[in-house]
């Protein structure tokens, strides 16, 4: 395929995509198929020759479509919400084209500095402490980590670095061996500081965890994977106070802000203490510019995408009023089902409602709960998940998709209820 | 923006990016920017209010292109190639409209079981053993892992929780902690068992070391990050052999197989020694279809994106013989840019040419070559980067990109030996 193919076959699929996304409603939420579905649709074998371009995209209703699980339909209120934006979409075909991997300032200048300048506006947006920022001098900034669970992996290798050189300098003779073996990790059965938890979204009290960290040197590293897009409304800033005390802090725009996967924003307060754990630098990646800042010294990976693209884009074309309106609009739809429940005497609410996520609950056994949940997922109309709260059997309902509209909640609900009464029936009196 | 202007603006970035890309040759391949250039080329902080699409798609060539280093130039030759193709792009535009997060079977049955098969068609194609295969039956299988750090880091992790319970089941009293602390890896100074290293793309002998790894129930990783698409070529497939003793393989097809970055392909024997070190299961992830194995279990991050999409694109389009022909014609480049050196008594060849890298150097001193190479990079007609092999700095070139043809290579040599030849008649007599 050259060039002159592309644009042919390139404004096709941006037709298909955009054809797909009005019509996504149309498409039954959750598919329909049964494990090992798809190897029997396609060869065992990659074709010798090349086929056509016709041939890969007939496949895309008759073997991919069937089996999907369709995230961005209104009628999708399982999990937390990815994130998904027309403006990003087209940043991730602009960085696919340029095709650079930012191991180092001049690998791709324009990747690595994009990438401190929108972690700066993010940081601002949130109003973080101005620690965590990289500005012209700061010792703090922020970086692109693919998740969330990668932010708290390099969180802790950084502790671990830091604590080990601390302890080292007054106890020059001590291995570090020794010294890991002796070390401990505090966390939750959620792990580490909390804002916004997957079961529940509740959120741990960090401004008392966080002088107590302080005052014995220990990391903390706060996680708001899903809640994080929130703070950038000042009705919702106060959930953050305390992240002063910490040492890092990770939310992920992937989730709630527009920016299309991956996207995990991460800060420190000390780039040093980061950069300290990983850097590494062979001939081939050292160059004129060495001293100037990259973040592949801040993660697993040596390559990186140029993500920061996508945040350039959707925070400019939406403007923070924009990214406020839509958070604001998706934690009233969760409010409203919240009303919903609460106005149906045979359910109850689990947990404070504080953003978009409702947990939800029939007055019942689980074994009640968990019919409930199976036939409402089988039904194929909406796609919930469940979690467990205190023992109870718990079903979630987090408003996902961008296109979510009042409707699609009403509905939603009276599908629920309208399975509720079926249930209920059934059961002997 | 809503799925109408997305039509239009995604046909324009079409048009931009194959203008983009048949203009490349044109651009500077590497930028002229000092660090710190792009900040003060926009604003502090994210705009309040909304901008028009106009205004940020001026801003690719006022912001970023000033800013790139152009990894598919044809006068690109620095590091390894990253691998760029209008099937991969047209893929990946598919992978961010469906937006899926595939961290179970039941979250994206599509995304989890094409990833499955798209492994074995790739391993099929590099004729790994059978044990490596998923199948429908098999112990075995790959993964997508987003870089060869990143599988590394994997294979060590199930690797060391392997030992421990090998361990443990003999001595039960024995706790993990103990166990780890006298844990062993053995490496080169380029880490695991590698074929293709990064300087040199030298050649570990993994027929020696695999079965003392055997004997000693070592776990044998193996990574072929750049090498490894040659593999499907049967006059290089030779390289591979001793893969049958490695508990573990990994190759990038982001590199050199023509799917764009990041698709990190990562093979197990048993994929019951990667899951035992990482498995773990929420009641929100958790699902009627449970025992359906997801590649979530093999992996840092808890979401992945639908990567495999990029895979079966260019398998299907390229078909197995244009693949074939794609790593020929790039060795056949770097066949000829030896023959220009060898020709020209003033240089000598650093390393066996095997594949698409070329090790080269002024017979003279390191000096000499850190001064040629200065001159190459600052001319900005090519662009290279140098590697150390025993003491001796050394220039490397690289094929890269897609669209390198003999020209490329020629004019490029002409370019070198016309700075060589300036650069020795400053040089007292």
């Amino acid at each position: 395929m050259d060039a002159a193919e592309f644009r042919r076959r390139g404004k096709e699929m941006v037709d298909y995509v955009a054809d797909y996304l009005e019509n996504i409603e149309k498409r039954q939420v959750y598919p329909d198929v049964e494990p090992g579905y798809l190897r029997s649709l396609i060869p065992e074998e990659a074709p010798e020759e090349a086929e056509s371009y016709e041939d890969v995209v007939k496949d895309i209703e008759r073997v991919i479509m069937p089996g999907v699980t369709h995230w961005h339909s209104p009628y999708f209120y399982a999990y937390f919400p990815t994130a998904h934006s027309f403006p990003a979409m087209l940043a991730d075909m602009l960085c696919g084209a340029i095709g650079c991997i930012g191991f180092s300032w001049a690998a791709s200048p324009a990747c690595t500095e994009l990438e401190t300048v929108m972690l700066d506006w993010l940081g601002k947006m949130l109003k973080l402490p101005e620690d965590f920022l990289a500005g012209t001098e700061g010792r703090g900034g922020g970086v692109i980590q693919g998740t969330a669970s990668e932010a708290t992996l390099i969180a802790l290798l950084a502790a671990r670095s830091k604590i080990v050189k601390l302890i080292q300098a007054d106890h020059p003779d001590r291995s570090e061996t020794d010294i890991i073996s002796k070390l401990v990790a505090y966390s939750s059965d959620q792990f580490c500081a909390t804002l916004g938890t997957t079961p529940s979204c509740a959120f741990d009290c960090i401004t008392e965890l966080g002088p107590i960290c302080n005052a014995e040197k220990i990391w903390m590293h706060i996680d708001a994977a899903y809640a994080g897009s929130a703070f950038i409304c000042p009705e919702f800033r106060p959930l953050l106070n305390g992240v002063e005390f910490a040492d890092s802090f990770n939310f992920n725009p992937h989730k709630w802000l527009l920016v299309n996967f991956d996207c995990s924003a991460m800060w420190v307060k000390k780039r040093s203490d980061i950069i300290g754990a990983f850097k590494m630098e062979p001939l081939y990646l050292k160059h004129d510019h060495q001293e100037s800042g990259n973040q592949s010294h801040w993660q697993i990976p040596l390559g990186r995408r140029f993500r920061s693209l996508k945040m350039w884009f959707v925070f400019r074309m939406y403007g923070l009023k924009g990214l406020q309106a839509y958070i604001r609009k998706h934690v009233g739809l969760a409010k409203e089902f919240e009303t919903l429940v609460r106005a149906d005497q045979r359910f109850e609410i689990s947990a404070d409602v504080v953003l978009g996520l409702v947990c939800f609950r029939f007055k019942g056994s689980n074994e009640l709960n968990e019919t409930l949940l199976k036939r409402i997922n089988r039904a194929r109309k909406i796609h919930l998940v469940p979690c467990q709260l205190a023992g109870k059997f718990v079903l979630r309902f987090a408003v996902c998709a961008r296109t979510t509209e009042s409707r699609h909640v009403q509905e939603a609900w009276s599908h629920i209820s309208h399975l509720a009464s079926e249930l209920l029936q059934e059961l002997p009196h």
